[in-house]
C-alpha cells in the first residue's frame, strides 16, 4: 500500500503517522518529494481500509499496491481451476463448456423439448430460469420452485447437467440437485447470499453486475471462496454503457484479463450481453478467440412466443451452427 | 406502446398481427410508411414485455408510450406523498428531513456521543450501519444485531428516530423497532428482499443503485408498494461513471426529474455520493436548493479513526454548520 | 418519427398540430390513447430536428424511427463497401486488411526498421503517428509534418501504402501522398474537419470517439460522405466506462451492429482499446471472429523505449504470430 | 511518481532501473514488499510518459502523485483568478456572473429581442451560437460569421458582453470584438485549436468534453495556459452516462471540486446538461449553492420555434425568475 501526505505535513506529523503504522506491524518507506511525501507500507495491509487511511487529515490519498483478493489470486494459485460439473463436465484449464436453453422454464414440454434440441446441437450444460429476476413486479416471475422440478426432468431425460438463477439463499434447499448454482448480476453484491454460497460446495456461476468493475467481481467471487466454496466460475454479460443500440456492452476484453488475474474459469453470456439473436453468433465466436472457457447461449424453440428475451434467443437450428462454428474457432486456436 | 415493423413486410403478415393484439384485448392504429410501419397499440400495455413483441420476427422495436410503474408514478397520484416517522417526523411535501449519523455503529458510547451531537445540530433523524456491505470478505462487516440494540438505546437516550440498513429479508425481526428501514444501493435490485419489504407498512428508504437508471428506481418503489406498503422514500446517492476525482457522481437532476414523475419523497446523500468531506457541504446545500426534501450526512465524533467511511464523514461541528446552511438555502427558495 | 402528445391534448391543438406537421409536407396518423395520443409522421422527415419538436408545448417526446443516416446506410445502399487503397489493397467487402506500426514515427531508421519488420509479418497498410494527440501540452507532440516525410520514405522503400492521423484540416496539403487519413477518437466530431474531408477524395479511417455512439459515428461518416467523399472505414478502438484495469471497453458488438446498420467497412484498434500488450492478441483474434474488416495494431521495435503509448506495442514477432493467427481464425470461418 | 514493479524481479534489475531514473535527474528511493517492490520518484517527473514507465517489461504500474497541470493548478497560484469581461463584467473570485441568451442567433430581430429582455432580468453576458456543432449534417449549422455580425450589433444596443462558440481557429479573424470566445464540449481535446487560443489574450469559455475527465478538463486549459492565455473560465455542462431522462447528468461535484483543484473560475451550463426546460431552474439554483462563479442558461423568447434545442430554453420571464432566485441563494450563503 502507499499513502500519499498532503502537501506541506511536518517531520513530526510524518514520525508519529509511521509510528502509528508499526503498531498495526506495518513497515514504513519514507519518500520525501518536493511537493509530496510518500510512505510506502510494507506487511499484511489487507485488514487496511483505504477509507481509513483516507480519513486521516494529513492523507491525501491511499492505494493498495496489491490485490485485495487472495483465495482467487492467481498469484497463489498459478495453475488453471478446472471445475467439475454433473460428474462429467469440466470447465477451465484447457476444458471448454456450452450451456444453453431458454431463458425461462416455461412447461414441461417447453423445456424437455429444448433441452433434447441443444443436447444435439452441442450443449454440455442446460440452463433455465425458475426464479427470473424481472424490473417489473408485473412481469412474469417464473414457475420458481415448480421450475426447477421441470428442470431435475429435463435433465434425467437428456443426461445433461442444470444450472439455474438463485435469488436468495432461504431457497436453497430446492437446489439440492442442481449441478450448477447462478448468481445473476443484479445479486453480484449481494453479500449475504455470497456468503450462504460460501458454505455449500456446489460449482457457483457468478455473473458479472451491470456496472461492477473486475476487482469488485472478484471480491465477490472472494465472498465465495472465503466461507470454504472454491467451485467458482465467472461470468462476463456485457456492462452498463450510454450506448443503445445493443442492450449492454459486452466487454470481451475481461475474459483474458481476468484470466490473468485470477486461474478461476472464465465464460461469457453474448445473449444478455447483446440482447439482440442476431449479434449472438458474433460475439460467442469473438468470445471463443479470446480465449473464454465457455459460452452460455439462450435457446428457445419457438423465440418468437418466448415469455422473456424472446428478441436475443437462437432457435435450435441456429445454435447447432453457432456451436459447431465456435469449435472450429477453438481448432483454429 | 408503439410497434415498428421491419421494412418489407406485408399486408398479410400486418393483419396477423393485428389480429393477435387485439386477441390480448389491444386496440390498433396502423401508420404504414415508406420504409417503416408503425402499429400504435392502445390499452392495458402494462403486461407485455416489450421483449415478447421484440422477439417476433417482424417486429423492429417496441416501445413503451407510457411508464410502467403504477403506484409510484405521479399521474395517478398528483399529491405529493407525506410518509411519517417515528410518529413526529414528517418528510415530503414540504417537510424536510435531516438524517445524520456514523456510517457503523461502533460500539456504545461512539453511537450515543454522536446522536446527543447530531441532535444538538439539527437532525431529525439518527443513522447509523449495524449491517454493512463491504466489497471485501475480509473488511468489517458490522455490529449486525448487537448494532441495532444501541442505535435503540440511542434512540431512546435522545428521542430521535433510526434509520438503518437492512441486507437479507430474514433479519427482518430484527427491524421491528426500527423506524424507517433502508436498502442500499447494491440491493436496490434485490427483487425478493423488497417484496418483503412489501408486506411491512414501515417506511423503506430506497436507495438508488450505482448504474440504475431512474425508471428502474421507480419500478423497485413499485415492488415494494405493489406488495402493500405506500411508505417509500428515494434517495440519489451518485452514480457510477467514469470520472474518478469522485467516488461517484452525484446526479441532482435526478431529484427534480424524480418530484416531476413520482409522488415520493426524494432524498439526497452527498456523502456516499462523493466519498470527500470537503465536498459534502457544497453539494448539501445544492440538494436543498434542487428541491430535495432531505439529506443523509455521514457524521462521526472522530472521523479519523472511523472503522468505515472516515474520509467522507464530518465531526459534529461541521454538520451543525450544515445544517443551518441548508436552512438558510431552504428560507431563501 | 414518432410524436407524443402529452396527456389532456384538446381535439383542436391536435388538429393545428396536423395542419402544422402537414405544411411541412408530412403525412399524419394519429392513435388516441387512454393517457397518451401517439402521431405517426410519414414522409422525409430528416430535416425535422427533434428538439424541435419537443419544445412544443404539447408534445412529450419526438423519436425518429428511421436512422438520420443516409449516404452511410445499408438501406440505401445494400452492398458492402470496398475501399480501395494505395492501388494495391482492398477493405471491406470480404477484403481484409491489417495496417501495423508505431504509435509515433520517431526518427528515420525507426520507422523503416519498423515498416520492413510489419511487412515482413503479414501487415498490409503501414500506420505511424506524425501528429499525435497527446492530453498534456508537455508530450511530446510528434514530428509533425518532417514525420509524414519519414512515412513516405518507407513506403517507398517497402511498398506499404500509409495511414496517419491529422489534426487539421489546414495540414491537408501534408497528407497530399498519404494512402489514408485518420480522424482520431478525440476528434470524431471535429465538424468543420470531417466536412473538409469530405471534399477530398482519400479514404478516411473515422475513429469512433471515447463516448460516441454508434449513431453517432455514422452521422460523422455521413459528414464525410455528404460531402462527396464515400471512401470512409470505421474503426472501433474502445469506449469511456467506468472500468479501470483496461485503458478503455473494446466493444466488439459494434462490428456487427455497423455491419448491419452501414455497407462501409469496420476495422478493430486492439492496441488502443486495452492499453496493455498481453490485450491485444486474444482482443485481435476476436475482433476477426466478430466479422471485423480489419484491425490496427501497434508495433514498435523496441516497446520499451517507445516515446508513446509503449506499454500497448507488441514487437515484430508477437506482431508476426498475432497476423497468423488472425487468418487461421478468418480461414476457420 | 511512484513506480510498482512486477513480482519477483531481482535486485540487478532494479539497480538498473534505479540508474536509467538517475540519469533522468531523478531521486530514487526503493521500497522492497513481500509482494511488491515501490519505487517513489522525486523530481521533475511531469515530462515522464507513464506510458513509457509502463512499458517496461519490470514495471507493474506508473502512477503520478502529483498533477500534471501546472498553470492551472491553485498550488501554484492559490488566489482565486478573476476575469475581466468586456471591461465591465467580473468572474471569479466572489463575482458571479450570468451568461443568458439564445442557443442559435436566427435573425437580428431575435437576437436583439432576446438580448433586450435578458438583460432586463439581469445577465451580465449574452451567449448565442453563430457556429452550431450539429451531430448532422443536415441539421441548421448556424448564421455563421453573419450570426457573429448580429451578436454585435445586439451587444452594441444593450451594452452586454458576447459569448460566442469558435469551431475552428482559423475563423479567429472573425471573434476579433468577441469578449468571450468559447470552446465547445466536442473541441475540448481539440488541441491544435487550444494552442491557437493559447496565442491570444481573450477569455476563453471552456465546456469540458462529454466524457471528459476533470483532469483532462484541466489539462486542456493547461494547453491554453501554455501558449500565454490565462484567461481560462471553466464550465460544466453534463456528462455522458447511462441515464436516459435527461439528456447528459449534470456533475455538480465538479464545482467545488475544480475550485479545490485550479484557480480558474467556474461555471455551470444547466440547460445543455439537462434538456429540459423544466430542469433549468433547479439545477441553476443547485449550482449557486454549489459554489459556481456564474451559470450559462438558454433563453428563447419563442422557445417553440427555437432552430434549435428549444426544449431546454426558458422564456425571458422564466429566465428572470431564475436569476433572481440564484441571487437569493447567493445572499443566504
Amino acid at each position: 500500500m502507499v499513502a500519499i501526505l498532503r502537501h506541506g505535513v511536518s517531520d513530526a506529523q510524518i514520525e508519529s503517522l509511521c509510528n502509528w503504522f508499526r503498531a498495526k506491524g506495518l513497515d514504513t518507506h519514507v519518500s520525501k518529494g518536493e511537493y509530496q511525501t510518500i510512505i510506502g507500507l510494507i506487511g499484511d495491509t489487507s485488514k487496511i481500509d483505504t477509507d481509513l487511511l483516507e480519513g486521516l487529515d494529513i492523507i491525501e490519498s491511499a492505494t493498495r499496491v496489491s490485490e485485495p483478493f487472495k483465495s482467487a489470486n492467481r498469484k497463489f494459485h498459478p495453475e488453471d481451476s478446472v471445475i467439475e460439473i454433473g460428474g462429467a463436465v469440466k470447465i477451465g484449464g484447457g476444458a471448454f463448456a456450452i450451456m444453453a436453453g431458454p431463458c425461462s422454464v416455461e412447461n414441461a414440454s417447453q423445456i424437455t423439448e429444448v433441452a433434447r434440441a441443444v443436447k444435439a446441437g452441442g450443449a454440455d450444460i442446460l440452463r433455465g430460469g425458475a426464479f427470473k429476476p424481472r424490473t417489473s413486479p408485473y412481469d412474469f416471475q417464473g414457475l420458481r420452485g415448480e421450475g426447477i422440478e421441470l428442470l431435475l426432468e429435463a435433465k434425467k431425460e437428456t443426461g445433461l447437467p442444470i444450472v439455474t438463477e438463485i435469488m436468495d439463499a432461504h431457497h436453497l434447499s430446492l437446489f439440492e440437485n442442481v449441478d450448477v448454482i447462478q448468481v445473476g448480476a443484479r445479486n453480484m453484491q449481494n453479500f449475504e447470499l455470497l456468503k450462504e454460497l460460501g458454505h455449500t460446495n456446489k460449482p457457483i456461476l457468478l455473473k458479472r453486475g451491470l456496472a461492477n468493475t473486475l476487482k469488485e467481481l472478484l471480491m465477490s467471487a472472494e465472498y465465495i471462496m472465503a466461507g470454504g466454496n472454491g467451485n467458482v466460475i465467472l461470468c462476463e454479460r456485457g456492462i452498463r454503457t450510454f450506448e443503445t443500440y445493443t442492450r449492454n456492452t459486452l466487454d470481451l476484453a475481461a475474459v483474458p484479463m481476468l484470466k490473468e488475474l485470477s486461474h478461476l474459469p472464465v465464460i461469457v453470456d453474448p445473449s444478455h450481453a447483446t440482447g439482440r439473436a442476431r449479434l449472438v453468433r458474433p460475439m460467442a465466436l469473438a468470445a471463443a478467440a479470446a480465449g473464454a472457457d465457455g459460452i452460455m447461449i439462450e435457446v428457445h424453440n419457438d423465440p418468437a412466443n418466448a415469455l422473456c428475451d424472446g428478441a436475443q434467443s437462437l432457435n435450435p437450428q441456429q445454435f447447432a451452427e453457432v456451436a459447431a462454428a465456435v469449435r472450429r474457432v477453438r481448432e483454429a486456436l
